[in-house]
Protein backbone atom coordinates (compact mmCIF):
# COMPACT_ATOMS: atom_id res chain seq x y z
CA UNK A 1 0.00 0.00 0.00
CA UNK A 2 0.98 3.21 -0.22
CA UNK A 3 1.53 5.64 2.75
CA UNK A 4 -0.85 8.89 2.10
CA UNK A 5 0.57 10.49 5.53
CA UNK A 6 4.07 10.76 4.28
CA UNK A 7 4.46 14.51 3.90
CA UNK A 8 7.13 15.43 1.68
CA UNK A 9 4.56 14.01 -0.91
CA UNK A 10 3.36 17.48 -0.99
CA UNK A 11 6.85 18.94 -1.63
CA UNK A 12 6.83 16.62 -4.93
CA UNK A 13 3.26 17.90 -6.14
CA UNK A 14 4.14 21.10 -5.89
CA UNK A 15 7.46 20.36 -8.10
CA UNK A 16 5.07 17.92 -10.74
CA UNK A 17 2.89 21.45 -11.47
CA UNK A 18 4.53 22.40 -14.51
CA UNK A 19 3.48 23.58 -17.34
CA UNK A 20 5.15 20.75 -19.32
CA UNK A 21 3.21 17.94 -17.53
CA UNK A 22 0.21 19.51 -17.34
CA UNK A 23 0.03 19.45 -21.01
CA UNK A 24 0.82 15.99 -21.90
CA UNK A 25 -1.95 13.53 -22.27
CA UNK A 26 -2.30 11.29 -19.44
CA UNK A 27 -1.83 7.76 -20.45
CA UNK A 28 -5.14 5.93 -20.22
CA UNK A 29 -4.48 2.21 -20.59
CA UNK A 30 -7.50 0.65 -22.75
CA UNK A 31 -10.42 -0.11 -20.95
CA UNK A 32 -9.87 0.92 -17.46
CA UNK A 33 -11.86 2.69 -15.47
CA UNK A 34 -10.28 6.28 -15.14
CA UNK A 35 -11.59 8.66 -12.51
CA UNK A 36 -10.32 12.71 -12.88
CA UNK A 37 -10.09 14.57 -9.69
CA UNK A 38 -9.81 18.37 -9.38
CA UNK A 39 -8.83 19.53 -5.97
CA UNK A 40 -7.21 21.80 -3.82
CA UNK A 41 -5.57 19.04 -2.38
CA UNK A 42 -3.93 16.47 -4.57
CA UNK A 43 -1.95 15.24 -1.98
CA UNK A 44 -5.12 13.95 -0.49
CA UNK A 45 -5.09 11.05 -3.60
CA UNK A 46 -5.26 7.92 -3.38
CA UNK A 47 -5.01 8.23 0.36
CA UNK A 48 -6.91 5.01 1.40
CA UNK A 49 -7.89 4.54 -1.94
CA UNK A 50 -4.25 3.47 -2.31
CA UNK A 51 -4.38 0.20 0.58
CA UNK A 52 -6.34 -2.84 0.20
CA UNK A 53 -8.33 -3.64 -2.93
CA UNK A 54 -8.79 -0.06 -4.59
CA UNK A 55 -5.34 0.12 -4.33
CA UNK A 56 -4.33 -2.66 -5.33
CA UNK A 57 -6.69 -2.66 -8.48
CA UNK A 58 -5.00 0.80 -8.92
CA UNK A 59 -1.57 -0.69 -9.31
CA UNK A 60 -2.80 -3.40 -11.48
CA UNK A 61 -4.21 -0.52 -13.81
CA UNK A 62 -7.74 -1.74 -13.37
CA UNK A 63 -8.68 1.76 -12.69
CA UNK A 64 -6.95 4.65 -12.93
CA UNK A 65 -6.83 8.00 -11.14
CA UNK A 66 -5.48 11.82 -12.38
CA UNK A 67 -5.06 14.41 -9.78
CA UNK A 68 -5.32 17.87 -11.31
CA UNK A 69 -4.70 20.65 -9.00
CA UNK A 70 -6.81 23.49 -9.06
CA UNK A 71 -4.21 25.83 -7.82
CA UNK A 72 -2.46 25.51 -11.20
CA UNK A 73 -5.82 27.52 -13.12
CA UNK A 74 -5.19 29.90 -10.06
CA UNK A 75 -4.15 33.84 -10.92
CA UNK A 76 -1.61 36.03 -10.48
CA UNK A 77 1.47 35.67 -8.06
CA UNK A 78 -0.62 34.01 -5.19
CA UNK A 79 -2.49 31.48 -7.59
CA UNK A 80 -5.82 33.08 -6.61
CA UNK A 81 -8.95 30.37 -7.14
CA UNK A 82 -11.60 32.17 -5.16
CA UNK A 83 -13.31 35.61 -4.13
CA UNK A 84 -15.94 36.91 -1.81
CA UNK A 85 -19.44 36.24 -2.60
CA UNK A 86 -21.44 38.83 -4.15
CA UNK A 87 -24.25 39.77 -1.85
CA UNK A 88 -22.18 39.08 0.72
CA UNK A 89 -21.86 36.38 3.72
CA UNK A 90 -18.70 34.34 5.13
CA UNK A 91 -16.33 32.77 3.14
CA UNK A 92 -15.37 32.64 0.01
CA UNK A 93 -16.16 30.72 -3.18
CA UNK A 94 -14.74 29.12 -6.19
CA UNK A 95 -14.69 31.55 -9.18
CA UNK A 96 -16.02 30.32 -12.33
CA UNK A 97 -13.27 31.57 -14.79
CA UNK A 98 -10.98 29.42 -12.93
CA UNK A 99 -12.89 25.78 -12.17
CA UNK A 100 -13.92 26.86 -16.01
CA UNK A 101 -10.48 25.98 -17.08
CA UNK A 102 -9.99 23.12 -15.02
CA UNK A 103 -12.78 21.44 -16.53
CA UNK A 104 -11.84 22.26 -19.72
CA UNK A 105 -8.59 20.61 -18.91
CA UNK A 106 -10.23 17.66 -17.50
CA UNK A 107 -12.68 17.26 -20.41
CA UNK A 108 -9.17 15.93 -22.25
CA UNK A 109 -9.23 12.84 -23.66
CA UNK A 110 -12.87 11.39 -21.58
CA UNK A 111 -15.96 9.99 -23.64
CA UNK A 112 -19.50 11.67 -24.21
CA UNK A 113 -20.90 12.81 -20.96
CA UNK A 114 -23.73 9.65 -21.07
CA UNK A 115 -20.33 7.64 -20.60
CA UNK A 116 -18.30 10.25 -18.20
CA UNK A 117 -20.66 11.68 -15.82
CA UNK A 118 -19.13 14.81 -14.19
CA UNK A 119 -19.88 15.82 -10.69
CA UNK A 120 -19.30 18.28 -7.81
CA UNK A 121 -19.47 16.93 -4.56
CA UNK A 122 -21.85 19.05 -2.45
CA UNK A 123 -24.11 18.45 0.44
CA UNK A 124 -26.66 20.07 -1.81
CA UNK A 125 -26.81 17.04 -4.40
CA UNK A 126 -28.62 14.17 -4.85
CA UNK A 127 -27.76 11.74 -1.81
CA UNK A 128 -24.86 9.29 -3.03
CA UNK A 129 -26.40 5.33 -3.10
CA UNK A 130 -24.97 1.98 -3.84
CA UNK A 131 -27.27 2.24 -7.37
CA UNK A 132 -24.90 5.51 -8.31
CA UNK A 133 -21.82 3.78 -7.35
CA UNK A 134 -23.16 0.46 -9.85
CA UNK A 135 -24.16 3.45 -12.50
CA UNK A 136 -21.05 5.02 -12.47
CA UNK A 137 -18.73 1.76 -12.71
CA UNK A 138 -20.59 1.07 -16.33
CA UNK A 139 -19.18 4.32 -17.21
CA UNK A 140 -15.74 4.72 -18.81
CA UNK A 141 -14.66 7.08 -16.04
CA UNK A 142 -15.68 10.19 -14.09
CA UNK A 143 -14.79 13.79 -13.11
CA UNK A 144 -14.91 14.85 -9.97
CA UNK A 145 -14.94 18.50 -8.50
CA UNK A 146 -13.91 19.27 -4.78
CA UNK A 147 -15.62 22.03 -3.05
CA UNK A 148 -13.48 23.84 -0.70
CA UNK A 149 -14.71 27.18 1.32
CA UNK A 150 -18.37 28.53 0.70
CA UNK A 151 -19.20 26.56 -2.78
CA UNK A 152 -18.76 26.98 -6.67
CA UNK A 153 -19.96 29.91 -8.71
CA UNK A 154 -23.23 28.57 -9.71
CA UNK A 155 -22.79 30.13 -13.15
CA UNK A 156 -20.27 27.32 -13.40
CA UNK A 157 -22.30 24.07 -12.29
CA UNK A 158 -24.92 25.30 -14.78
CA UNK A 159 -22.63 25.70 -17.98
CA UNK A 160 -20.91 22.51 -18.05
CA UNK A 161 -23.99 20.99 -16.61
CA UNK A 162 -22.53 19.23 -13.63
CA UNK A 163 -24.13 16.82 -11.43
CA UNK A 164 -24.36 17.63 -7.89
CA UNK A 165 -23.85 14.68 -5.92
CA UNK A 166 -23.64 14.64 -1.85
CA UNK A 167 -22.57 11.94 0.41
CA UNK A 168 -24.75 12.64 2.89
CA UNK A 169 -27.08 14.87 5.47
CA UNK A 170 -23.95 16.85 6.86
CA UNK A 171 -21.24 18.83 6.63
CA UNK A 172 -17.83 18.06 5.30
CA UNK A 173 -14.45 20.41 5.60
CA UNK A 174 -14.31 19.81 1.90
CA UNK A 175 -15.17 17.17 -0.80
CA UNK A 176 -12.19 15.21 -1.52
CA UNK A 177 -13.14 12.83 1.41
CA UNK A 178 -16.44 12.78 -0.09
CA UNK A 179 -14.66 11.99 -3.88
CA UNK A 180 -12.45 9.04 -1.87
CA UNK A 181 -15.83 7.45 -0.62
CA UNK A 182 -17.75 7.50 -3.91
CA UNK A 183 -14.55 5.98 -5.95
CA UNK A 184 -14.16 3.06 -3.44
CA UNK A 185 -18.17 2.42 -3.51
CA UNK A 186 -17.37 2.50 -7.28
CA UNK A 187 -14.15 1.22 -8.09
CA UNK A 188 -14.90 -2.25 -5.88
CA UNK A 189 -18.09 -2.83 -8.53
CA UNK A 190 -15.85 -2.88 -11.00
CA UNK A 191 -14.77 -6.52 -12.71
CA UNK A 192 -11.95 -8.59 -11.38
CA UNK A 193 -11.83 -6.00 -8.51
CA UNK A 194 -13.29 -7.83 -5.50
CA UNK A 195 -11.54 -11.06 -5.31
CA UNK A 196 -14.58 -13.45 -4.72
CA UNK A 197 -17.65 -11.54 -7.00
CA UNK A 198 -19.86 -13.65 -4.88
CA UNK A 199 -19.54 -11.06 -2.35
CA UNK A 200 -20.81 -7.62 -3.62
CA UNK A 201 -23.58 -10.11 -3.86
CA UNK A 202 -24.45 -10.83 -0.27
CA UNK A 203 -24.25 -7.31 1.40
CA UNK A 204 -26.31 -5.12 2.41
CA UNK A 205 -27.58 -2.44 -0.79
CA UNK A 206 -26.60 -4.71 -3.28
CA UNK A 207 -30.80 -5.75 -3.15
CA UNK A 208 -31.02 -2.54 -1.99
CA UNK A 209 -33.53 -3.09 0.67
CA UNK A 210 -32.07 -4.91 3.51
CA UNK A 211 -29.04 -5.00 6.10
CA UNK A 212 -26.34 -7.50 6.45
CA UNK A 213 -26.89 -10.61 8.78
CA UNK A 214 -24.55 -10.68 11.67
CA UNK A 215 -21.87 -12.44 11.48
CA UNK A 216 -19.46 -14.94 13.38
CA UNK A 217 -16.29 -16.60 13.49
CA UNK A 218 -13.68 -18.54 15.87
CA UNK A 219 -13.19 -18.63 18.85
CA UNK A 220 -16.65 -20.26 19.07
CA UNK A 221 -17.21 -19.48 22.84
CA UNK A 222 -15.81 -15.46 23.46
CA UNK A 223 -15.95 -14.04 27.15
CA UNK A 224 -19.17 -16.25 27.54
CA UNK A 225 -20.75 -16.00 24.52
CA UNK A 226 -21.11 -18.73 21.67
CA UNK A 227 -22.18 -18.42 18.17
CA UNK A 228 -26.04 -19.27 17.11
CA UNK A 229 -26.06 -23.05 17.25
CA UNK A 230 -27.78 -22.66 13.91
CA UNK A 231 -24.57 -21.66 12.07
CA UNK A 232 -22.24 -24.94 13.12
CA UNK A 233 -25.61 -27.18 12.12
CA UNK A 234 -24.13 -27.44 9.03
CA UNK A 235 -27.75 -27.46 7.40
CA UNK A 236 -27.49 -24.66 4.35
CA UNK A 237 -30.96 -24.31 4.00
CA UNK A 238 -31.65 -23.40 7.70
CA UNK A 239 -28.53 -21.29 7.58
CA UNK A 240 -29.59 -19.57 4.98
CA UNK A 241 -32.88 -19.21 6.31
CA UNK A 242 -31.54 -17.99 9.32
CA UNK A 243 -29.47 -14.99 8.12
CA UNK A 244 -32.42 -13.61 5.78
CA UNK A 245 -34.68 -13.95 9.16
CA UNK A 246 -32.37 -11.76 11.09
CA UNK A 247 -31.08 -9.90 7.80
CA UNK A 248 -34.97 -8.63 7.81
CA UNK A 249 -35.04 -7.64 11.42
CA UNK A 250 -32.52 -5.63 11.57
CA UNK A 251 -33.64 -3.84 8.56
CA UNK A 252 -37.29 -3.63 10.29
CA UNK A 253 -35.56 -2.28 13.51
CA UNK A 254 -33.04 0.30 12.23
CA UNK A 255 -34.17 1.48 9.09
CA UNK A 256 -38.15 0.95 8.49
CA UNK A 257 -37.31 3.50 5.65
CA UNK A 258 -35.72 0.96 3.49
CA UNK A 259 -38.33 -1.86 4.86
CA UNK A 260 -41.18 0.31 3.66
CA UNK A 261 -39.48 0.35 -0.06
CA UNK A 262 -39.24 -3.28 0.07
CA UNK A 263 -42.80 -3.65 1.06
CA UNK A 264 -43.92 -1.41 -1.71
CA UNK A 265 -41.75 -3.03 -4.09
CA UNK A 266 -43.13 -6.40 -3.12
CA UNK A 267 -46.88 -5.24 -3.20
CA UNK B 1 -9.56 30.22 3.21
CA UNK B 2 -5.90 28.85 5.15
CA UNK B 3 -3.25 28.27 3.53
CA UNK B 4 -2.55 24.80 2.18
CA UNK B 5 -1.71 22.74 4.25
CA UNK B 6 1.83 23.12 5.64
CA UNK B 7 2.14 19.32 7.02
CA UNK B 8 5.12 19.53 9.45
CA UNK B 9 2.42 18.32 11.86
CA UNK B 10 1.97 14.88 10.33
CA UNK B 11 5.48 13.81 11.21
CA UNK B 12 4.30 13.21 14.82
CA UNK B 13 1.30 12.26 14.52
CA UNK B 14 2.41 9.30 11.53
CA UNK B 15 5.49 8.77 14.07
CA UNK B 16 2.85 6.43 16.28
CA UNK B 17 3.10 2.44 15.03
CA UNK B 18 5.68 0.92 17.08
CA UNK B 19 5.14 -1.30 19.95
CA UNK B 20 6.51 1.15 22.10
CA UNK B 21 4.43 4.10 21.80
CA UNK B 22 1.45 1.36 21.75
CA UNK B 23 2.38 1.04 25.02
CA UNK B 24 2.54 4.69 26.18
CA UNK B 25 -0.25 6.60 27.23
CA UNK B 26 -1.00 9.08 24.62
CA UNK B 27 -0.64 12.53 25.89
CA UNK B 28 -3.89 14.25 24.91
CA UNK B 29 -4.33 18.08 25.85
CA UNK B 30 -6.22 18.91 28.38
CA UNK B 31 -10.04 19.43 27.08
CA UNK B 32 -8.75 18.77 23.59
CA UNK B 33 -11.37 16.33 21.82
CA UNK B 34 -9.64 12.79 20.87
CA UNK B 35 -10.35 10.49 18.02
CA UNK B 36 -9.21 7.27 18.62
CA UNK B 37 -9.19 4.43 15.39
CA UNK B 38 -8.81 1.11 15.34
CA UNK B 39 -7.77 0.57 12.09
CA UNK B 40 -5.88 -2.00 9.72
CA UNK B 41 -4.66 0.98 7.55
CA UNK B 42 -3.09 3.22 10.30
CA UNK B 43 -1.13 4.70 7.04
CA UNK B 44 -4.24 6.48 5.87
CA UNK B 45 -4.75 8.68 8.92
CA UNK B 46 -4.94 11.39 9.30
CA UNK B 47 -4.91 11.29 5.34
CA UNK B 48 -6.77 14.70 4.12
CA UNK B 49 -7.61 15.84 7.56
CA UNK B 50 -3.95 16.49 7.81
CA UNK B 51 -5.03 19.46 5.45
CA UNK B 52 -7.06 22.50 5.88
CA UNK B 53 -8.94 23.62 8.81
CA UNK B 54 -8.94 20.13 10.43
CA UNK B 55 -5.33 20.11 9.98
CA UNK B 56 -4.38 23.38 11.32
CA UNK B 57 -6.63 22.46 14.02
CA UNK B 58 -4.70 19.31 14.94
CA UNK B 59 -1.13 20.95 14.65
CA UNK B 60 -2.89 23.66 17.37
CA UNK B 61 -4.05 20.51 19.32
CA UNK B 62 -7.69 21.36 19.19
CA UNK B 63 -8.14 17.91 18.51
CA UNK B 64 -6.18 15.03 18.40
CA UNK B 65 -5.71 11.94 17.11
CA UNK B 66 -4.76 7.99 18.19
CA UNK B 67 -4.47 5.34 15.62
CA UNK B 68 -4.54 1.71 16.62
CA UNK B 69 -3.10 -0.53 14.56
CA UNK B 70 -5.39 -3.79 14.79
CA UNK B 71 -3.05 -6.08 13.20
CA UNK B 72 -0.71 -5.39 16.48
CA UNK B 73 -3.33 -7.48 18.09
CA UNK B 74 -3.14 -10.41 16.05
CA UNK B 75 -2.12 -13.65 16.67
CA UNK B 76 0.69 -15.88 15.17
CA UNK B 77 3.28 -15.25 12.84
CA UNK B 78 1.02 -13.28 10.50
CA UNK B 79 -1.07 -11.26 13.34
CA UNK B 80 -4.24 -13.04 12.20
CA UNK B 81 -7.32 -11.03 13.00
CA UNK B 82 -9.68 -12.30 11.13
CA UNK B 83 -11.56 -16.02 10.14
CA UNK B 84 -14.22 -17.40 7.84
CA UNK B 85 -17.40 -17.13 8.73
CA UNK B 86 -19.64 -19.65 10.85
CA UNK B 87 -22.00 -21.04 8.73
CA UNK B 88 -20.31 -20.52 5.64
CA UNK B 89 -20.16 -17.81 3.03
CA UNK B 90 -17.63 -15.43 1.34
CA UNK B 91 -15.01 -13.39 3.27
CA UNK B 92 -13.66 -12.90 6.21
CA UNK B 93 -15.12 -11.91 9.27
CA UNK B 94 -12.67 -9.65 12.40
CA UNK B 95 -12.27 -12.09 15.36
CA UNK B 96 -14.00 -10.92 18.43
CA UNK B 97 -10.86 -11.84 21.04
CA UNK B 98 -8.37 -9.48 18.50
CA UNK B 99 -10.65 -6.72 18.30
CA UNK B 100 -11.95 -7.21 22.13
CA UNK B 101 -7.59 -6.43 22.98
CA UNK B 102 -7.94 -3.53 20.87
CA UNK B 103 -10.96 -2.01 21.71
CA UNK B 104 -9.80 -2.75 25.67
CA UNK B 105 -6.61 -0.80 24.87
CA UNK B 106 -8.45 2.04 23.07
CA UNK B 107 -10.55 2.10 26.45
CA UNK B 108 -7.44 3.61 28.47
CA UNK B 109 -7.70 7.11 29.38
CA UNK B 110 -11.47 7.65 27.90
CA UNK B 111 -14.37 9.22 29.87
CA UNK B 112 -17.69 7.50 30.48
CA UNK B 113 -19.66 6.13 27.31
CA UNK B 114 -22.28 9.09 27.94
CA UNK B 115 -18.90 11.58 27.20
CA UNK B 116 -17.02 9.15 24.59
CA UNK B 117 -19.03 7.69 22.16
CA UNK B 118 -17.49 3.73 20.56
CA UNK B 119 -18.78 3.44 17.12
CA UNK B 120 -18.04 0.88 14.48
CA UNK B 121 -18.63 2.20 11.01
CA UNK B 122 -20.93 -0.23 9.10
CA UNK B 123 -23.50 -0.12 6.18
CA UNK B 124 -25.64 -2.02 8.72
CA UNK B 125 -25.71 1.64 10.93
CA UNK B 126 -27.86 4.35 11.66
CA UNK B 127 -26.89 6.87 8.83
CA UNK B 128 -24.58 9.56 10.21
CA UNK B 129 -26.15 12.75 10.11
CA UNK B 130 -24.88 16.26 11.20
CA UNK B 131 -27.02 16.29 14.01
CA UNK B 132 -24.45 13.16 14.98
CA UNK B 133 -21.66 15.63 14.54
CA UNK B 134 -23.02 18.36 16.45
CA UNK B 135 -23.70 15.35 19.53
CA UNK B 136 -20.16 13.74 19.08
CA UNK B 137 -18.76 17.45 19.18
CA UNK B 138 -19.95 17.66 22.31
CA UNK B 139 -18.59 14.37 23.85
CA UNK B 140 -14.64 14.23 25.26
CA UNK B 141 -14.03 12.35 22.04
CA UNK B 142 -14.73 9.04 20.12
CA UNK B 143 -13.02 5.50 19.57
CA UNK B 144 -14.20 4.01 16.02
CA UNK B 145 -13.77 1.07 14.91
CA UNK B 146 -13.34 0.41 11.20
CA UNK B 147 -13.86 -2.78 9.56
CA UNK B 148 -12.88 -4.51 6.51
CA UNK B 149 -13.75 -8.34 5.14
CA UNK B 150 -17.52 -9.40 5.84
CA UNK B 151 -17.81 -7.45 9.06
CA UNK B 152 -17.05 -8.46 12.83
CA UNK B 153 -18.17 -10.46 14.99
CA UNK B 154 -21.52 -9.87 16.43
CA UNK B 155 -20.27 -10.97 19.62
CA UNK B 156 -18.08 -8.01 20.10
CA UNK B 157 -20.55 -5.56 19.23
CA UNK B 158 -22.90 -7.02 21.46
CA UNK B 159 -20.21 -7.10 24.73
CA UNK B 160 -19.03 -3.44 24.16
CA UNK B 161 -22.42 -1.76 23.19
CA UNK B 162 -20.76 -0.78 20.44
CA UNK B 163 -22.99 1.99 18.60
CA UNK B 164 -22.83 0.99 14.62
CA UNK B 165 -22.94 4.44 12.26
CA UNK B 166 -23.27 4.32 8.49
CA UNK B 167 -21.68 6.80 6.07
CA UNK B 168 -24.76 6.15 3.86
CA UNK B 169 -26.53 3.47 1.57
CA UNK B 170 -23.60 2.02 -0.44
CA UNK B 171 -20.92 -0.39 0.64
CA UNK B 172 -17.25 0.74 1.11
CA UNK B 173 -13.99 -1.31 1.34
CA UNK B 174 -13.51 -0.10 4.58
CA UNK B 175 -14.80 1.73 7.67
CA UNK B 176 -11.50 4.29 6.97
CA UNK B 177 -12.57 6.72 5.00
CA UNK B 178 -16.22 6.82 6.91
CA UNK B 179 -14.20 7.32 9.54
CA UNK B 180 -12.63 10.59 7.71
CA UNK B 181 -15.89 11.72 6.84
CA UNK B 182 -17.59 11.57 9.99
CA UNK B 183 -14.18 12.96 12.17
CA UNK B 184 -13.94 15.80 9.22
CA UNK B 185 -17.80 16.91 9.77
CA UNK B 186 -17.42 16.42 14.05
CA UNK B 187 -14.00 18.03 14.16
CA UNK B 188 -14.73 21.70 12.18
CA UNK B 189 -18.28 21.59 14.81
CA UNK B 190 -15.14 21.97 17.73
CA UNK B 191 -15.21 25.42 19.29
CA UNK B 192 -12.54 28.24 17.51
CA UNK B 193 -12.03 25.40 14.57
CA UNK B 194 -13.98 27.29 11.63
CA UNK B 195 -12.15 30.91 11.55
CA UNK B 196 -15.22 32.19 10.66
CA UNK B 197 -18.59 30.81 13.04
CA UNK B 198 -20.80 32.15 10.64
CA UNK B 199 -20.28 30.02 8.02
CA UNK B 200 -21.64 26.81 10.16
CA UNK B 201 -25.18 28.85 10.56
CA UNK B 202 -25.39 29.71 7.14
CA UNK B 203 -25.11 26.16 5.54
CA UNK B 204 -27.15 23.41 4.30
CA UNK B 205 -28.49 20.71 7.27
CA UNK B 206 -27.57 23.61 10.03
CA UNK B 207 -30.94 24.04 10.51
CA UNK B 208 -31.17 20.50 9.33
CA UNK B 209 -33.72 21.50 6.91
CA UNK B 210 -32.66 23.25 3.90
CA UNK B 211 -29.97 23.08 0.86
CA UNK B 212 -27.93 25.92 0.49
CA UNK B 213 -28.77 29.01 -1.96
CA UNK B 214 -26.91 29.57 -4.91
CA UNK B 215 -23.32 31.42 -4.47
CA UNK B 216 -21.56 34.08 -6.91
CA UNK B 217 -18.66 35.52 -7.50
CA UNK B 218 -16.05 37.86 -9.86
CA UNK B 219 -15.99 37.96 -12.63
CA UNK B 220 -19.54 39.69 -13.14
CA UNK B 221 -20.08 38.08 -16.30
CA UNK B 222 -18.39 34.70 -17.33
CA UNK B 223 -19.26 33.04 -20.59
CA UNK B 224 -22.14 35.77 -21.44
CA UNK B 225 -23.82 35.13 -18.04
CA UNK B 226 -24.07 37.71 -15.23
CA UNK B 227 -24.55 37.31 -11.37
CA UNK B 228 -28.35 37.44 -10.64
CA UNK B 229 -28.84 41.99 -10.08
CA UNK B 230 -30.43 41.27 -6.50
CA UNK B 231 -26.85 40.19 -5.18
CA UNK B 232 -25.14 43.28 -6.57
CA UNK B 233 -28.08 45.65 -5.53
CA UNK B 234 -26.37 46.71 -2.35
CA UNK B 235 -30.02 45.69 -0.29
CA UNK B 236 -29.35 43.40 2.55
CA UNK B 237 -32.92 42.56 3.35
CA UNK B 238 -33.49 41.80 -0.62
CA UNK B 239 -30.50 39.55 -0.79
CA UNK B 240 -31.64 38.00 2.07
CA UNK B 241 -35.20 37.33 1.36
CA UNK B 242 -33.63 36.15 -2.51
CA UNK B 243 -31.21 33.46 -0.83
CA UNK B 244 -33.82 31.98 1.50
CA UNK B 245 -36.35 31.49 -1.68
CA UNK B 246 -33.63 30.10 -3.73
CA UNK B 247 -32.54 27.67 -0.76
CA UNK B 248 -36.23 26.55 -0.35
CA UNK B 249 -36.93 25.64 -3.96
CA UNK B 250 -33.72 23.99 -4.41
CA UNK B 251 -34.97 21.95 -0.95
CA UNK B 252 -38.02 21.60 -2.67
CA UNK B 253 -36.86 20.14 -6.33
CA UNK B 254 -34.15 18.13 -4.94
CA UNK B 255 -34.79 16.87 -1.45
CA UNK B 256 -38.94 16.44 -1.34
CA UNK B 257 -37.80 14.57 1.97
CA UNK B 258 -35.90 17.54 4.12
CA UNK B 259 -39.20 19.66 2.85
CA UNK B 260 -41.30 17.01 4.07
CA UNK B 261 -39.18 17.34 7.61
CA UNK B 262 -39.50 20.90 7.80
CA UNK B 263 -43.17 21.24 6.94
CA UNK B 264 -44.16 18.55 9.75
CA UNK B 265 -42.00 20.75 12.14
CA UNK B 266 -43.61 23.92 10.96
CA UNK B 267 -47.32 22.37 11.20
Amino acid sequence: MSAPSKSHGRKTISASLTPRDLMAEPTRLKGAWAAKIITLFPDAFPGVLGASLTGKALQEGKWTLEKIDLRIFGEGKHRNVDDTPYGGGAGMVLRADIVGKALDFANRGTSERAKWPVVYLSPRGKPFTQAKAAEWAQADGITMLCGRFEGVDQRVLDHYEIEEVSLGDFVLTGGEIAAQAMIDATVRLLPNVLGNSVSTEEESFSDGITLEHPQYTRPAEWRGMSVPEVLTSGDHGKVDAWRRAQSEELTKARRPDLWAKREAGDG
